[in-house]
């Protein structure tokens, strides 16, 4: 990076998870603080009307609009990992894509990356293989996406591997291992509850490109998109002071251009 | 059309309408036979690895791809009338050309049509709105695609209307009123049960573009293109039979360049 | 009825209908102020792991378990009418008994009453032969359940005439016909605003076997139950307005014993 | 066992898995040859009007009728392992159960036992946890069900646990490990290709409580009863002649008493 480049980060937030008559999340007040947008394709949540409806508000904020593919599994959310086979799963991240695509065509917008959701993200961030198929999609579908994925990950690797644009996520509110890996969630030291602390690890990962792991020990990681969670008591109140401390600190926050 | 233009009518089929480990239809002996190819895409049938499976195999006979959106109606094949609203009938028929859209895009090919199925084909065909919710979907995704729809249908008139191009459809095994509908399938002279005279209403709706009613009385019909069963005892000799009939007749099969 | 015999009504409501991560409904908040509650069964709403939540959670308030059974369109929430036959009616809704009887006999209650839900009791209410099918349904799985229906609706004398008990549903809050029918929601005046007018409306049902029709007419009505609604801004506030104005009145607020 | 008791043993199938439109197995041929018939509820396969139908032909043949609970995975057909807790797996089987419960109701039969289907019924040979849910969901629903398991497995052991009578299964055309759990099926020497060295493995599991392991050592093994395949090209022949040689050895097949 050149030395006159003012630093930036994306801030991307998974949005159009509701279905039918049932509502989660807080899409239109989160969606003025973040930079990019991963909107649910129907399997793990979203619908086709809520699909639409989404891409239309984002497309309102000038928010870039990514998919969102998780695992044909709308009663646990898309959260409980299944054994389906890299076929498979390039097979729904595909149609997936493609769905979306769908209404951001009809409202002359532009799909700009592509993130899996819960099971099949953490999935794809360790096997091989699964990474290989996720991205395979990607590029086959739609090559101008950038691929996101959890910093260091196998999904990141496989997507570089194709020569598809990546971004590494972080993630402000989690602690890190000195092997890079997030500390798993069934420790009791896995979340950051202070706002300040976690935003400012943040910080030092875009200033710095390091984070100090629970072994004490600095870590190198590439931090390209931060997510940002939009449902939960303080999700708001979140957003709105990371937002303001990236500004405070001269960091851009936009998406990357694909 | 100008004198020397040969006389050309398409023969279309569903396809790809088996789910997981369930096989319907014989897409791979049927596909030599027709012009274009309608490919369900998740709804009322078909699931993201069949459309993958099936797009390939189609590309691999020349035969012109289509979507064939549904009801979202599995168990019922899509053949069962549902109350869904426009808006729901152009956010249903928008995620699934843009599905499919996927997979011809992963395997280099290209969208050549979008004909509706079952239920959604029949509400379109006579409800004014619903047709022009479909229309629209498939003009403001893909506004290259031909849209089928029941010859002289409102679903045909919406997407002239829209510019779109069109393919009025009709049926080899079915009678018509005077009126130029089709005869309901509660009556008993509803099906032509014979093969050979079938096949000749055919030509002459290729020919004079008429078809003798069951009032006795010629009806002008406008004849794009055929719908081809892939299942049924006798689905694949009537194939074969109106094949090569058409042919003898100097009539060309093939899809319309859309 | 005798003269001292107390008199008495049923108050309903819906309940467990959310399905996943996605809730839906003040199920702990209405349950005191009813008498009996509906529970959904997985087809328009509610999930396996939903329904034992609710079954416990009701059986915690002594309130009379029901059966909610709705057609399998979770994305339209079951308010879609489906063009079902007699037959699938029939399955769908013992299907869906037999699954929320599995959880009462897991918890060790009793199966009470069954209110076919949405576009299912609306079909019911008005066509005969889906009426049977519903009612044989129940008869056939759990003779000693209670069919709740429209007053006076096909559903209702489906049920008598198989010998089940039966409970004629009114509403507080909508107008009535001279012909004993519900005021059509289209319609300006379908609704009643007035929490007020809405409650005396229900004591004149109850007192007197009447209510004045939008024509200034009195209608004879049976009052067996009365559905509350457990959604929206106002319907706590309502129910126990409900509850204390019966209670006042000398109407006990019950089920009845199936 | 008594010196006087006869041999008997049970063959099991797997039925009722069609779904809508679409057909598999050979319900109707194989049933002649089985003593209990295992009939899927909706999650892996079957439907409601597929479980009606289906219960009302094993009714016919006067054979034992059994729920055959999934996952939720119809596009997988069940067999794609996901990460349930064993509360959802506890939630999954009873809703099942009772659903199908109340078709044998409604038909005026008796269930008779429960076998888990494809990956459930192989997570719950395993998981302790998932076998003690499963098991538990039998045992609170319909107390008197046969829990049928993997010969050996957690789920028989969980089933014996609660006081359930249970049915150790074991199979035909699989080979075994000296532990006395089946040789993976990604091994080549998985499956007995021969029927006649299938059948006799079958004859000395009923005669002498013993398999020869793929380490050339015997090794003791309950069976209670035989899983029977009611698809594929040479199901029907396969079927036929173990009842053929079982009856000639002297061994009865029939259902155990529940």
């Amino acid at each position: 990076m050149a030395l006159n480049t003012p630093l930036s980060i994306d801030l991307n937030c998974d949005l159009g998870e509701s279905f039918g008559a049932y509502r989660i999340g807080n899409d239109e007040e989160i969606l003025p603080y973040v930079s990019s947008a991963n909107i649910a394709c129907g399997f793990h949540g979203g619908d086709p009307s809520v699909m639409r409806k989404t891409v239309r508000l984002v497309l309102q904020q000038q928010v870039a609009l990514g998919a969102h593919p998780g695992l044909p599994d709308l009663a646990g959310f898309g959260r409980r990992e299944m054994a389906v086979s890299p076929a498979e799963a390039f097979d729904m991240v595909a149609y997936q894509v493609g769905a979306l695509w769908a209404f951001i065509q009809a409202e002359g917008g532009r799909l700009h990356h592509v993130k899996p959701h819960g099971a099949l993200y953490n999935m794809a961030a360790v096997n091989k293989e699964l990474a290989a198929a996720v991205a395979e999609a990607v590029y086959k579908v739609f090559p101008e996406a950038i691929l996101y994925g959890l910093a260091g990950s196998e999904l990141v690797r496989a997507g570089e591997r194709l020569g598809l644009q990546t971004a590494n996520e972080v993630f402000a509110d989690r602690t890190y291992q000195q092997n890079g890996t997030l500390t798993s969630r069934r420790r009791p030291d896995a979340l950051i509850q202070d706002h300040g602390q976690a935003v400012q690890q943040v910080v030092r990962m875009v200033r710095e490109g390091k984070v100090l792991s629970q072994q004490g020990t600095d870590v190198a990681i590439q931090a390209d998109t931060i997510c940002i969670h939009g449902d939960g008591p303080h999700a708001l109140a979140f957003a709105k002071h990371i937002r303001e401390v990236l500004t405070a600190e001269g960091i851009q926050v936009q998406a990357r251009h694909s």
